[in-house]
């Protein structure tokens, strides 16, 4: 079954990466554009209910297609020990929400916005110490960028951006960034521990992600938003195509992210999603006229740096053949006599 | 005569780069203190000749002591043809100075400064180009992420920013840029064509300087802001201590600047430059009670990232043994099983 893993190839992987950046864009223009008078008409908390929903369907026609096709080839682990192990991710999801939600109690929303930029740190911290992956300091620079970049181009700059919340929001923050960081690389050991079909894999996620979401909106009806409501009444209330678009493009974005984190990683998702928000920010420029700052193209800049720095294996200097030992810190010379690691570190 | 720059360590370099970073960095917050009411109550232009000639009369110093010690050894280089390439630093100066006076007509401050920047990325090109030297694409991107730190912890953010000047401004600060990396390429090939004492060719650039500084005096005697005036007479008028230690100041980073241009080279001055002038930045925060802003921070960040990059040989993957040669783009098993460069170049 390993052939499974071993047929995708690297341009298959950087068209899902390319395509989930470009769908995760329009989800931001969508939702941007859905609002009427600056707000939402319909309950928000809908859609991540629908959008599970038309994952899980989807799934099952593709699962029920594949053991037509070739019963011995798919793989389907149905101990009960195994199926457990799928509803976690929606668990840490729901923690989350939670953290976000006394988060912005502390926090305006910028800094939000700027802290939750730490879950490209984490991510790799865990991607790293928890599934055991290598990564070259050269990498791990540029995570770090990725996450400057992104900070870099939401700076709005005029004063209040001097990180002056108090403690326990920062302390909320960073919790925030563990657990998505948590619940990316739950879910890619979860899908990577054996070989099962990653449809089957997915219909079990998504049916506790229905679950889930489901239980949410129940609760709304009794103690939050919704109070005195009923979802099940009211849920498509002030839907309009836009609104089914946004289903729509959730539902795919999150296939796409599952196939990454099954045949890809973790990693490439984080790529693929901060650059959506990069790409976001400057489509937002022309399609909401608003006025292009020099802290986007920097960010943009940054960004792409990083993502140089990842993906590519550096490249030895011309002059010599291997950079790896030497002797002098800055060499007389110019730059082909590479430095030397010993002196810095 | 090559085994004086091998006797030259990296360790001994570091010291020289990090005390230019030192002096550099001194020498912005003297300036500050020098103000009085905000203004400088000393001709500024005249530092600038003190400090040639301080510099002439060591180098004088030193050469002397040099031929003494080891009349073989010291070699100098007297045909005219040779001593008059050393005048040309000066006369690029001279042209880098009306540019910047011209740019300033077409561009604010903070744009002033943010162009400035672009001297680091014109460095790297002449460098590469008119040096010959051989850089790595790591090391291009540390020299444009070095740009973008300088610049981020520039940023004042308050609207303004959105490049907006009319594109003469940016034109003549591209100029400036080239005129800025030429005079410090020129004089790191001036230095380096021979094996010339240092001290000789010192003594050589510093006498041009100090005629040049005269003839600049004695030009706004006549035509510019000190019209009417005769600079041999007031020239020290207004000086405090702090206007001398300037004038030491400037004198010591010029000898250090020469000596890591003979010895180390210019990329590694544009570094110690650059970092002392994040390190201004941070230490003005608590010396002028300056609220520390979020872009110093990222800035000082991005410019470590950038220092890291340039001069620590890259190191290869952990699980493979060379990572130059690979096929897939993205790898299921993570960043150990690095990426190809053929997908994304």
């Amino acid at each position: 079954m390993a052939s499974q893993q071993q047929k995708i190839t690297g341009a298959q992987k950087l068209v899902v990466a390319a395509t989930l950046t470009i769908f995760t864009c329009s989800q931001g223009l969508l939702m941007e554009a859905s609002k009427i008078n600056g707000k939402y008409e319909y309950n928000s908390a809908v859609v991540p209910l629908f959008s599970e929903l038309v994952k899980l369907i989807l799934s099952m026609i593709l699962l029920r297609r594949q053991i037509k096709r070739d019963t011995q080839q798919t793989q389907m682990t149905t101990d009960l020990r195994s199926v457990l192990m799928f509803p976690i991710p929606s668990v840490i999801y729901v923690m989350h929400n939670n953290v976000q939600f006394y988060t912005m109690a502390y926090v305006d929303a910028a800094t939000y916005q700027i802290l939750g930029n730490l879950k490209i740190v984490t991510t790799g911290v865990l991607f790293r110490f928890a599934l055991g992956r290598m990564m070259t300091r050269t990498q791990w620079i540029a995570l770090l960028l990725l996450t400057i970049g992104a900070t870099v181009s939401q700076i709005s700059g005029c004063a209040g951006e001097t990180l002056s919340a108090p403690i326990a929001g920062y302390l909320l923050g960073i919790l925030s960034a563990c657990l998505s960081a948590t619940a990316g690389v739950y879910t890619e050991f979860l899908l990577k521990k054996n070989n099962d079909s990653l449809y089957w894999q997915n219909v079990q996620l998504y049916a506790f992600g229905v679950v889930f979401n489901a239980a949410r909106l129940t609760w709304d009806d009794f103690f939050g938003e919704n109070k005195g409501g009923n979802w099940l009444f009211d849920c498509t209330d002030g839907f309009t195509l836009i609104t089914w678009l946004i289903v729509i493009n959730f539902s795919f974005s999150g296939l796409f992210v599952s196939w990454l984190q099954k045949f890809a990683d973790t990693i490439v998702k984080v790529y693929a999603t901060s650059s959506a928000m990069l790409l976001t920010a400057l489509l937002s420029v022309s399609f909401f006229g608003l006025e292009p700052s020099l802290q986007l193209f920097l960010g943009i800049t940054i960004a792409c740096c990083s993502l140089v720095l990842y993906f590519m294996p550096p490249d030895a200097p011309k002059e010599k053949s291997l950079p790896t030992t030497t002797s002098s810190f800055i060499s007389p010379r110019g730059v082909g006599q590479s430095a030397g690691e010993n002196k810095l570190n």
